[in-house]
């Protein structure tokens, strides 16, 4: 495996395939254990933060990134080194709210749902609600609060996978990671 | 992404720390609800099994292997294009039988289990138990049945992890994935 990572990190990949038929399983299994979509959807939020919270890190480490200056900035970095960094895509930064505090990311392709079908009777199932646990997590290592939801989902039938972001506040009484 | 794939198919890759941690949550997810260390085995061997039966059509696509000539070419192709192409690693593949019908794939670096420490209580646990269900599905789809286990795992403290498949018998009844 060749070695790309910045600072001699290697940044290791699997395969989209495999990955997001494992991720396809974890669902499964949710599914299976809370039947209710909006659980599932909390429960996959929830382990989104877990994941969220140590890939800050990582993320750091490698990218090699400094602190944004403004929500425009972080919505780049997010897009253009983050998500292709993690899973191999960018989506399109759009949408932007006029107080400059909202933005999506427009996923066209989303390795997360690879062979996926939702089963008929999940039309409230966010498939991959994972990823707003995740950004929510990270961002809040890095002291902004964020709301992160989806707002259209290919698998329902949208034209597009739209992740909307919103500012709430910089969080002001830690020392942030990679700062300290 | 770039695109490397044979014949013209993409080859997504996605990040190895983000897998890990996804398939971490899966785990974690399975011992909350089946709390039995050797329940849990069988859960994680039955979705890699059904994972194993959808990546095979994937990998002969990719890989345009044809049919091996016996257990020892079998062995090369897991280690040197499977391993390779979905985990990014390559086993060593080593002890042999005398029979020549059963070998080890050695495993130093094993991408599901970076971050990864046993919890207490979970000696039985074989954490990652789905590459056994993944490799006896995938397997089968090329009609041979093989027994495929772990018998050492860093995550217990060995010094390596070890991998053991038995070749069982050859599959006829059925046209083999790829040559319909």
């Amino acid at each position: 495996m060749s070695r790309q990572g910045t600072r001699g990190v290697d940044l290791r990949k699997v395969n989209g395939e495999l990955f997001s038929l494992t991720y396809g399983a974890l669902v499964a299994q949710l599914l299976k254990d809370y039947e209710d979509d909006e659980e599932v959807n909390k429960q996959l939020e929830k382990m989104g933060y877990n994941i969220g919270v140590r890939l800050i890190e990582d993320f750091l480490a490698r990218s090699n990134v400094g602190r944004c200056n403004d929500f425009r900035e972080t919505a780049d970095v997010i897009s253009k080194l983050a998500f292709k960094m993690y899973l191999g895509i960018q989506p399109v930064v759009s949408n932007w709210s006029a107080a400059g505090d909202e933005f999506s990311l427009l996923i066209e392709n989303n390795p997360l749902t690879d062979f996926v079908e939702l089963p008929p009777g999940h039309s409230q199932l966010n498939f991959s609600n994972i990823l707003c646990g995740v950004l929510k997590a990270a961002l809040e290592m890095v002291q902004m609060e964020v709301d992160v939801r989806f707002v259209q989902d290919t698998l329902k039938g949208d034209n597009i996978t739209e992740i909307r972001l919103k500012f709430v506040k910089r969080l002001e009484d830690a020392v942030p990671v990679g700062e300290d």
